[in-house]
């Protein structure tokens, strides 16, 4: 159960952070599909650490292999198995997290939860490395989405305090999605962008990490996906993007926000386009009424955590002496998880909307 | 799919708001706990309406009537049924909507996804009704995590611009949320409640409604309740709490405050009391690391959006016409819902709970 | 999970043999489907006991009621719910089995598995009883898929020694279906129906039970029905199938017959009508190919065992004083449930038929 | 969906005859225990081909790779990714079956089903090869049932006419079992061996297949094993069992044998052994009463067709040329899968049963 999401689209993902490799299967996609495998490694090559300055020096060199699933390139109705071999990892590196937990992490959840028995090395299958397998099984679908004439994209609305501006819920458009994903380090407004990575460089200067919020949209979404209640939008994105290492929260729309609004402030009018298409003029909703589609821009915000792995020193506990000590985290990590997370949150919000776009059919 | 949860306790929801009934069918709870059922009633009583002068005057007199499922009031292996009959419901209230959707409500997109076929009387399947079966089918799981140790309860955090204080996340006791529980306003500072209580008066006055923030905590949960990847405590809660209509918005610990803090802040350090239990200093993470409880409350806050049914006129279509229309929402409706949704807030999380539970053992 | 089954559509089944009620929750169903209620009733009716002198004297007036789901008698997206009150239970019957376990039945092993906290009235929930709401929500997805199409017929091939002929597995027709189905007792030749009646009346009088075996049919399939691996049509039939209490065996098309054949002989060759449809010589694959509908008709034969409660005295055990002793099942109980079978096993086809065929839209 | 099974324990297939590799995902192992990587592939080696006469002459080299899931040799939580590259394939022989399907396989249901997108060669992912990860993930299942005490073993019970010795089906023996699974070619009575080899021998000089009857038996199960109605054991493991090729029927203990027995001769007779231990002196139910293990062991037989790949002329269809035509199909096969089939049975067994016992937990 755990590693798997998805009633129509089935994802099922595998491997830890040191294991041999890692990968993903993909189920249940419509056959006769083409799938770009360059245009789906690019996708994956926008979460690669080790870039630049603001993120960590490793080089992961994901280069995704896949097994099986498609004939000719294109989906054949048997499922996708995408591979991403496990290189460049240093072992010794994690020999002390047995012992002592890192803050903020789950190796003191998964210690007493598995009795000592689940791979401490580097996370575990509870590190972000899964967020790759994630991405290539996101880039699959997107594929398959674009060619239904959805778009989906994100950018980064803030780190620490610094904001970009957000994206436009009502008019955004699908030039304005691949201009910001298409950027180095995606925010809209390049001056904010810069801040945002002085911040982490310094937050990297000394030894701490920092937070941020990215803001992710789709568009193009016919009217009508979202299965009720349990299966609605909200439920079914919220659910997968929960499974990306960090996030402490997910609004919809105004989100938090409404709490604040009344009801003639927070309600969208519909109102009948020339075209005869059926529109709100305002998007406080976010593009999801009673769960299903409203055929206006969906938008979601997550909240990510500052990375936990820092070198300063920490207050944690032996497990094996059973008492107090203290840490540093050594190795390589990055100061903030919120650039590589970006392509995560699209890869999420794909895989959860193709689920439910063929629910739909 | 749809109107149906769980993995390993399996509930599935019935009923339109003007159907003859509404209910629920749970599966799979352990066999031998005994229900108390008028306990379950009171329970199911805190969401009802008509109490009070800021919730709506309509009477809805649920009385559930359990037909199966149990055998000397215990569990027997055999699935519970529980049933309310849909009494008291003036469907002539509702005609227009099937032309006119209410600005903020699902008329339109059930309208398209079901095409012109869905029970557009009241909401249909999409109504705020529906949250009767799930307080019930909460309030079955949380006798049964009672008796393994775990409480739950929440209070209103906020209404509009006005905040009650929160649960201190460390130290919050099984008695402190039974305290607030048995408010028939739920907050923790009563002076706070008079204050949200003149708000919602006001609105209601105005023809308008407003929205609030519902804070939600579970104590006494083991370490490692929750499983990896898509089936973590966040995710899990997330996609039953986005279940209830009128949320836009959860967050887990810190929340979207994570946002603006460095690691070395939002990090939670390990210590072990003279105990001997293993705890954290704070609780910024809300009792979840890794998807996976820590022994620390588990703490959630959901934001929930203005009623949308109001009074004032407002700007719509006319599907049938084709063209815009104004529409003025008559019919009986709370200008506030977030009172009545503490308890369905409680009943998601105590499901929630008991199927990871369930799946850890 | 165990009381529900399907993957597009959804059933639940609650109760047990003397709680309140019993009845099945139907989730996915297509919208804007008309259900002939009427005709579902006198479905459901086909199973009824009490018709005649070779099934039990109890009157079990199995009326349902559907309290959700439907709108203007059609499917409107919301899951119907449909209940039958449990009447006429005469709960003194059945006192002893709590102690002393009737051979054949899962009065033993249910007492073991729930530790004595099941409901032991009648077979609680193993009870043939369960099988009424399969029936009606079998007969709602038939007339779903009738109106596709498709139609399914089933028939008593033999009732302990004495057979009936077989359904022409390539030229079977609707009408041949509708006429075998009509009849009071469901035989191809009636004699052999008359001789049956006879072997069923002399168990009765013995104080006995004989089992036997019926044939089910599904034409009009489209070609593609069925996914491959674990959800193909062998998988969900025999799954749903053996659902239904005393089914020990299922095979399909040539079934058990097919292990003494040559491939030679139990190919089925192609070949192309005049009307450019493609189809198959003879039919000893039964309809399926890799687990996927091939066009021609569907079928199955089920082994039923001879009722185990028999009025003869068995040795048995008494579970409370740890000894061997002797029972004689009193009460009321069919001497063959095979007849009252047959509709049962229409239905389970249905569901499982209309759930793969709601995947493959 | 269609290539995952399992509600706790959930494997995933993945893979077609011809693409780089096939394999299996299993998740929900439980933690901590030490899985043979050489048992396993010894395991799997008994459905390899090429051993000698009666077999086809492909060599295989079915070398599995565990690539995620295990840590120090041990389940960690994380779930198992096995793969098996696939070699040797001679993809010209198949590029006619595009055109023309072979009688008894899944070409046309296939061509139709995916709309020609379907990876034809070889059969696909219909092709017996994907019978490989099956036995390596029920290898794995059947070390951990072993470890409860849960033995498992099959054996030839006919090749067409020519017949096997049943297992005793009260006193079969754990050492019993493991002598008949030891022999390459697995009957009780090695007389009866011979005269089947000596058969599918012949069969092969024709250019003809022959069929079988598999029968598997599990002992030691403890009473409780299965869920009611959906979940039950026939449910569970007859869904499994026929997503293994060729097979067109299923029975537990006596099967169909049932069908001509009246209930006082069908019934089976509790008593309690002088260790206080509850059997039953017969076993026609098969191990299985309501579902759910009773204790006894749990006894089922498998029909198999005759491979559908003969060198004999056949008649079929040209798709492309939409007229009748002949074909022989060219190429390595087995006259008969029976002898291979035999760990499948065992590997399928296993799997529902581990999903069923962590079920139970």
């Amino acid at each position: 159960m755990s590693s798997s999401f998805g009633d129509r689209v089935k994802i099922s993902i595998f491997g830890q952070s040191h294991s041999e490799a890692i990968g993903v299967v993909i189920d249940g996609l419509p056959v006769g599909e083409e799938i770009d495998l360059e245009a789906a490694q690019r996708f994956l090559d926008r979460r690669a650490p080790g870039k630049n300055a603001y993120s960590t020096p490793r080089k992961e060199g994901d280069q995704v292999r896949v097994v099986s699933g498609l004939f000719d390139s294109k989906t054949c109705g048997a499922p996708i198995c995408a591979m991403i071999e496990n290189t460049n990892t240093r072992s010794k590196d994690y020999a002390q997290l047995k012992d002592m937990p890192r803050p903020g992490h789950a190796d003191f959840t998964a210690e007493i939860k598995y009795h000592g028995f689940q791979d401490y090395r580097g996370g575990g299958h509870f590190s972000g490395r899964l967020t790759a397998p994630l991405c290539f099984a996101g880039a699959v679908c997107l594929q398959i989405l674009e060619r239904r004439g959805i778009s989906i994209g994100a950018h980064i609305l803030s780190i620490h305090e610094q904001k970009d501006k957000s994206f436009d819920a009502v008019y955004i458009t699908k030039e304005e999605l691949a201009e910001v994903v298409s950027k180095e380090f995606p925010t809209i407004e390049d001056g904010a962008g810069e801040e945002m990575k002085a911040i982490i460089q310094k937050a990297r200067e000394e030894g701490d990490s920092v937070g941020g919020v990215i803001e992710c949209v789709a568009i193009g979404l016919p009217v009508g996906i979202g299965e009720p209640m349990f299966d609605g939008l909200e439920s079914k994105l919220s659910s997968i993007v929960f499974a990306i290492p960090a996030v402490k929260g997910i609004e919809f729309g105004e989100g938090f926000g409404v709490a604040t609004l009344f009801g003639s402030q927070n309600n969208d009018l519909f109102y009948i386009e020339e075209t005869g298409k059926i529109k709100t003029k305002t998007n406080h909703h976010g593009g999801s009424l009673g769960g299903i589609s409203s055929g206006m821009p969906l938008v979601i915000r997550t909240a990510f955590k500052p990375t936990p792995s820092i070198s300063k020193n920490q207050a944690t506990v032996s497990l094996e002496k059973g008492k107090n000590t203290t840490l540093s985290v050594t190795g390589r990590h990055d100061p903030c998880i919120v650039p590589r997370a970006v392509p995560c949150v699209e890869a999420a919000m794909a895989i959860a909307l193709l689920d439910l776009y063929e629910l739909f059919q």
